[in-house]
């Protein structure tokens, strides 16, 4: 069997049983002498330094691979640069943490050109100045084809916020506008604010760090970052919270000037585009409705978590009506999505 | 200019050029309320937690690329796994520190077997669990060719040992045999008891955590691990720290396994076969004198840091006598080397 059959989840779900059997060998006691507070399936690991578990570590991982995330045509090195850090600040992000240390790996062809080098490090020093990060080392090899790995580190106070908390009667709730960077994918080289905006929402995302931070202040439990479109990323965290939900389709916040531009699929691109890096997080009503209030423009309740089969997510317009499923997942291994 | 032409050093001397510049920038003061304390250029990061500074975290990573680094037909999945944590640990082990938490970023075809994924992982789960690290996370991702990155965290108490604190008058170390990996390479196929050693030495490397820690209690500053051959790696201590080194071909620590075995090449196996992942370290004579009695078989004095062009190294046979400078080293962006 090859791990196209097996899917992206099977072989997940297939390594994590085999490292978490590892848990039990004799020889690995000296790895618990921190405190793991987050293992394996969110999106940082977390553990705490002090046996008082008042301040958690962070640790994340995200790699950008040629003609499968990106493509040189489409995404100019400077931007690579930003966006290959920016989705893993946005997991650090989802946790409530604020970003503290990355390792940068580079596979790279010999004959890279030392100017788009120096442009992919600009844009990663300019996320990393503006998020308060510091590149403190890396690897770097050749490679037939380019791929950019990034290691980072956050840090923070209280209890990290995870995939696995949702409850039914859970009210879902987002960030900020979803579906911008979708929107600005599809139009590259148009004029115009609307444009502008769109563009700059899809290759300069800005993670919500300070958002994650408030919404762990107020002892939120559930989160998770959008980076593979609203639908499939709430399907991820009820399965991982073993429940089902239901986003309104007619509460989707939406930028005006994606809905100017694309008002017959901004809804489906609300719903699956992808790279909108704004949080996913549920609560008690009354909490979420709150918190909504607080968060910055754009902040919006969406749906709602019931009782059901893990990870089932249905659409649901203004009268109620179910919206027909549609594929807006991503397997990796899928050679469909080729 | 392509990379290739400025080289593996000069790339890396650019991106830190640019990466230390960046520290100046203003947002950036969130990412020192840590203390680091070995910055990039070295084995690991390193920074304390705590104010007190007695724990330093270390950060590293370490990528393999099929056909750059392994192929398929010379490395068994099994093997791989193992070696592509191995140079992590290794490097845990040359500040002093041992192993504490892994993500593992995986770069894979979809046609790649569910059952090689389940050796690779079985490879990397042994030698974490002899070395008491835990798995806690990863990413997994299409790509046309295999690569493995592994960003590993590791814990030391007391002072990082680094590259950069060599000085004139200091001697130098090794805490284990060097070559053997390299006869392990040549040979795969042998039987008896020295193929045997030797290919184990290739496959399955032990890093060397146990000695690092004896040699950070004993307040050695200068050390880094020996993975692309003592000649190579000894430059870029003295690099690192402003000075020259001379080795003494005839004190290498050989196996009488590889010595029987290739009698005519144990030497220069012992300089440039790479992958030996034992410790190379400095300081004072007495010190090391002392403390090379203390280590595992195999430990020796191997050499004697001088004042010089920086990173100059040269190889003195019994006599005195200098041996014929080789092209040891290993540039990863230099096409001659394909």
């Amino acid at each position: 069997m090859q791990i196209k059959d097996l899917g992206e989840f099977g072989v997940i779900d297939l390594l994590t049983r085999m490292v978490v059997g590892q848990r039990s060998g004799p020889g690995n006691a000296g790895a618990f002498s921190f405190n793991l507070t987050v293992d394996n399936g969110d999106d940082t690991a977390a553990w705490s330094p002090s046996t008082s578990g008042t301040i958690n570590e962070l640790f994340t991982t995200d790699t950008m691979v040629e003609g499968v995330h990106f493509t040189r045509e489409t995404t100019p090195w400077h931007d690579l640069g930003w966006k290959s850090l920016a989705s893993n600040i946005s997991d650090v992000a989802s946790m409530g943490g604020r970003p503290a240390y990355a390792l940068i790996t580079l596979g790279l062809p010999p004959q890279t050109e030392v100017s788009d080098l120096e442009s992919l490090y600009q844009g990663m020093l300019e996320i990393g100045n503006e998020y308060g990060l510091a590149i403190v080392g890396g690897d770097m090899v050749r490679s037939p084809v380019v791929f950019i790995t990034v290691a980072l580190t956050g840090v923070m106070h209280g209890q990290p916020m995870v995939r696995t908390a949702a409850r039914p009667g859970d009210k879902v709730a987002v960030t900020g506008h979803l579906g911008s960077s979708g929107g600005g994918l599809e139009n590259p080289a148009e004029d115009g604010a609307a444009a502008d905006y769109l563009r700059v929402s899809h290759r300069r995302p800005r993670p919500a760090v300070a958002a994650g931070q408030t919404l762990a202040e107020f002892e939120i439990a559930t989160a998770m970052d959008v980076s593979d479109g609203l639908a499939d990323d709430l399907a991820k965290l009820c399965r991982a919270s073993g429940v089902s939900g239901r986003i309104f389709s007619d509460r989707l916040p939406v930028h005006p000037f994606l809905s100017s531009r694309f008002p017959d699929d901004c809804v489906e691109l609300a719903l699956g585009g992808g790279e909108d890096y704004v949080l996913l997080f549920t609560g008690r009503p009354a909490k979420i409705n709150h918190l909504v209030s607080r968060l910055p423009a754009g902040a919006a309740v969406v749906g709602e978590i019931i009782a059901g089969e893990p990870g089932r997510v249905t659409v649901v317009d203004a009268g109620g009506q179910e919206l027909p499923a549609r594929n807006r997942g991503w397997d990796h291994f899928d050679s469909a999505q080729d």
